[in-house]
């Protein structure tokens, strides 16, 4: 069985496989949160607009998302994971637009099961992928959202996070994840690289840094969002 | 200035600047040796038929490359440094084949310089980069050739080496260099990391493991190939 990271939603290689997508400052993040919250229908959407259209449809949903890193007009919501903690969503529909993070579940989802992954759930997700792996006795990759089609440091450091909670000799490692291996082992301290990563400085400078904080936090939530539960992507 | 690495061609940023092209094992490694005994003139082919046409328009042209892996029917060299490093070619155009370090040139050559860097001449191609960028004000990207579309570890390694030597504070590094530096920082032996690569892997089944030695070697050649000097792609 192979243990692949795609950098980016393009290099997911094709064939039955259990994916796990990354898009740790902030979509993914959020959408744990989410859960952790008591949301139960989170429906995905690529743009602004796309949930606008879809917000009459659903009675009572939540608009949260983003852009240009802020709530656009008429959203309950932005992009912040800090913000959403304390949601109120429990029993009404979630509407919630990420563009890397739909491009990446997108990327994922004709090849089988795919889960949200951050820091914030590494054990939680790790452990019920495994579960999957064995269930299906399929490959496993996992899927940086990246940030406009570039290499996200953050997510690929995330994807080292989660491999190494995944390793046993069982698994066939590709150069990619043999690297976010080694980018997780470099630095002990989340935040600090976290900081200094490209999305990182863009919600920095939002004044968002307690954001940046939050997503640096690893295991606080046992919430997995899963497409097809939780989740579905709108369009 | 911007200190960029593409960890696939495709991931090249437009605009005007310096480029610097890996395909470490073996394709730039080999264009490194060809200059080294002398070729002054070699003319780059993306495939096999492609350099046996034009074979007939080159008076008594060297053919060199690969078809999975080994010396194409009528050339006279495969892709091999180690055995290119004892070839005849003083005076005499060579034709090489490599598709993955054809695509790589291909992405940079239409922003600027494109320089030919492996670990064997890691100090003369960041010399000669770092002189070029003085003289443009131009931002510097380093190409990883990458294996049919994927991440290859042995070229970010590389890439890592040589965004080492070329760091000073003027940079503004990007994610993917980072983590490139990262990766060259994790591990002191480049033997250990290219033997376990994919393209390590491959070259060993072929038998021909010297292949990764040479190819792992730092600083043993101040050769370094330049698309409009050395160098030109031919179709």
């Amino acid at each position: 069985m192979r243990l692949h990271v795609a950098f980016l939603p393009h290099l997911v290689w094709p064939g039955r496989q259990v994916s796990i997508v990354i898009d740790v400052i902030r979509a993914s993040t959020s959408l744990i949160t989410l859960v952790d919250r008591g949301a139960s229908r989170i429906l995905i959407a690529s743009d602004v607009p796309t949930a606008r259209a879809l917000a009459a449809q659903y009675d009572g949903a939540v608009l949260a998302g983003e852009e240009e890193g802020v709530a656009p007009p008429g959203f309950e919501y932005g992009n912040s994971p800090v913000e959403l903690s304390r949601a109120t969503v429990t029993d009404r529909p979630v509407l919630f637009v990420t563009t890397n993070g739909t491009a990446a579940i997108r990327a994922a989802e004709e090849y089988g099961p795919v889960l949200v992954g951050a820091l914030r759930n590494s054990a939680a997700v790790t452990s019920e992928a495994r579960k999957m792996v064995a269930e299906e006795q399929s490959d496993l990759t996992i899927v940086c959202a990246g940030r406009e089609g570039a290499f996200g440091i953050d997510d690929a450091y995330t994807a080292g996070c989660l491999a190494s909670r995944l390793m046993d000799h069982r698994w066939t490692l590709t150069d990619s994840t043999e690297a976010a291996l080694r980018l997780f082992r470099s630095e002990p301290d989340p935040l600090a690289l976290f900081r200094v990563s490209a999305a990182g400085q863009n919600v920095i400078r939002l004044g968002l840094a307690p954001d940046v904080e939050y997503c640096a936090e690893i295991d606080r939530s046992r919430s997995v969002p899963r497409l097809g539960r939780e989740l579905a992507i709108v369009e």
